[in-house]
């Protein structure tokens, strides 16, 4: 067993609160060794950010399990040289400061590039490092209404509303780390460094989907259209008796054995229904003619019928029903970092499978603030002896 | 110029749909070579899948830009034995059929790893290789419901509501794309590929955030609640005189900055709001004294004011308005692929911007099926010459 793709890989990781410790958090469960460099007495700002448990942010413990910490103040001369110090001995610097910060420190690319032209450097930002917003700050809500996510999700006709969890920081913390990656590939191709750029708002452009290609092949604007998708039918959440199902019968081979097992057999030969494009136009005409079937039983019942019909269904779980889930423990999808004061704080896993590489459910717990400040300093003397 | 940072990788594309084409559409983005073996006659089912542009699916060639096609009938012994000759030129080999379907074409996992040692294997599937449910269909409706976020997104007190853009496959192409490259590394280590399995419903799991740190915190189960956030407060849309204005005071230093913009200045010292913890606490109170002054100006002039405070704030923006956004467009985030008969169809480019690199704003037309048989046969011939 093998600890990850990452493994030998050493990240200085200067970010803070989630776009950046996302991106690193990725690259730790795929082995990498991250070194968080925080602000001193204060550290990374999501330190502050509850929920708590025992005055210790759990928001903060789930994105930073199995990194190390060291508190540096990068105005500090001395501090600034250990920086450099470590990243000489370093793979990857990931940071997500407001653009121009990096050059105020002293820290710009060009530098970097010239000291250490095998690292690979990639900044997360709201705006990206060019273009003319580049100096707004930005949080995850404004990138979520700005890149048009926010304008597609909602009820029918109702008010808008904001994805549940930050994809505005989380996509963007994942393209880093997909283009990270590359880089790492790519140099070992060159054996040079690259300079990786990524914003929190291109990243939501680049999820936008179906929204972009309705507008751009027909100028229609979409809004949101509750749990519908725009251009499948039926593809939905569905009243049952005690809850909603949901029944995503993606094409006339389903939709006919969904019919069938509703006992609605004449719907296929509808004209209002014979296509994915005709109940695309006849959706709300269609749900009523399903839902009034559905009301007869429970969405356990439905979901066992339809599931045994092949028919893709499923409930809407709510946070505890998916940290219980079969399939989900099965995934090792729930791990814990055990930790003293603390105890099991629960958090999620790691999607991206190795054959034949661990996959504990277990983590490292994230560092208090510069615990591993002497380990740090160990690894770097062994490092530059080695290099000597 | 280079052309990014996967040039020189090629990727033999079994996938359909969504989460595979994604993944393979990023790889495409970064530089590498994309084959794309499509079913004969029919071809990638989202072919099929509206909005269409002169009878051609706009989504389909969103999201298949820059690749290349080839029909194979799997289940000939003929194509398949052209298959295990492009995969023995190839880097990469990515699918996302149900669990089971390349067992039953003779192209499970152990062969293709012993017969093609460098080869890295990715799949995508709804519930992932192993587990009970991973015989399930699945789609992103069923994974965005059973996974978590549909019950932390919607309306406070609302009906259920699915996040408007497929993330349920656009998150799983991501994760696989990110191990992937991650694989690429480790094999220019190792010599040896990897085999790599990702979920939907995890990458699901993966993303959910807070919702599962409150959970395992405090015991409550998340719910909806519009537009705002769970544990930042203010942070969310405000009703201004012509429609929502998205704030998002993170931090003490801004809402108290905010608080003199609005001319509240004693709301800081207010003991509902002293604090971010208070002020969630008192969200709506909160909301209430601000939308009192929010409503004398415009969404437009109150981005203004509160931008030269340096206070985070934007529109909600639909996807025509985001089409137009000076930056997206400062950063090529529009992209086109310049096509005889459909003209110019706009789709989102690319968000990983490395130095150095090309980033044009136009791509190669996603092929017609089967329209690169005959390339692809000559560099097949090339390569196989080239190795012997």
């Amino acid at each position: 067993m093998t600890q990850g793709l990452l493994q030998g890989i050493t990240v200085i990781d200067l970010t803070r609160v989630l776009a950046g410790p996302y991106c690193t958090m990725m690259m730790a469960e795929m082995g990498a060794e991250i070194i968080k460099v925080e602000r001193p007495k204060i550290g990374d700002d999501s330190r502050a950010i509850g929920p708590f448990l025992e005055d210790r942010s759990a928001y903060f413990m789930s994105l930073n399990r199995g990194k190390k910490s060291i508190a540096l103040d990068l105005k500090n001369p001395d501090d600034k040289a250990l920086l450099l110090r470590m990243l000489a001995q370093a793979d990857v610097l990931v940071e997500n400061f407001r653009p121009g910060t990096m050059q105020k420190l002293g820290l710009d690319w060009d530098f970097l590039r010239e000291q250490f032209p095998e690292l690979i450097i990639a900044s997360v930002s709201g705006f990206g490092q060019t273009g003319p917003y580049t100096d707004k700050p930005a949080y995850d809500m404004v990138v979520q209404a700005m890149g048009g996510i926010m304008s597609v999700t909602g009820e029918d006709g109702g008010n808008p509303v904001r994805v549940g969890s930050s994809i505005g920081d989380i996509v963007a913390g994942m393209f880093t780390a997909a283009g990270v990656n590359a880089a790492l590939y790519r140099r070992s191709v060159t054996g040079k460094g690259e300079r990786i750029d990524v914003a929190m708002l291109d990243s939501q452009v680049a999820i936008l989907e179906n929204g972009i290609a309705r507008y751009a092949a027909l100028g229609t604007v979409p809004g949101p259209i509750g749990t519908r998708h725009p251009s499948i039918a039926p593809f939905q959440a569905f009243q049952a008796k005690d809850g909603y199902v949901i029944i995503a019968a993606g094409n006339d081979k389903l939709f006919a054995r969904l019919c069938k097992t509703l006992d609605l057999n004449e719907l296929p030969s509808d004209l209002r229904f014979s296509s994915n494009g005709k109940r695309c136009e006849n959706v709300l005409a269609l749900q009523a003619v399903m839902e009034e079937k559905l009301a007869a039983k429970t969405v356990q019942e439905w979901i066992g019928i339809l599931e045994k019909q092949g028919i893709p269904t499923g409930p809407i779980n709510k946070v505890d029903q998916v940290l219980q889930d079969p399939q989900v423990l099965a995934r090792n999808m729930v791990v814990t970092a055990p930790e003293k004061t603390i105890g099991e704080l629960k958090m999620a896993g790691n999607p991206i499978k190795v054959d034949g590489m661990d996959d504990p459910t277990t983590r490292r717990p994230a560092p208090l603030l510069d615990a591993d400040r002497d380990e740090i300093l160990n690894w770097l003397a062994k490092s530059e002896g080695g290099a000597a």
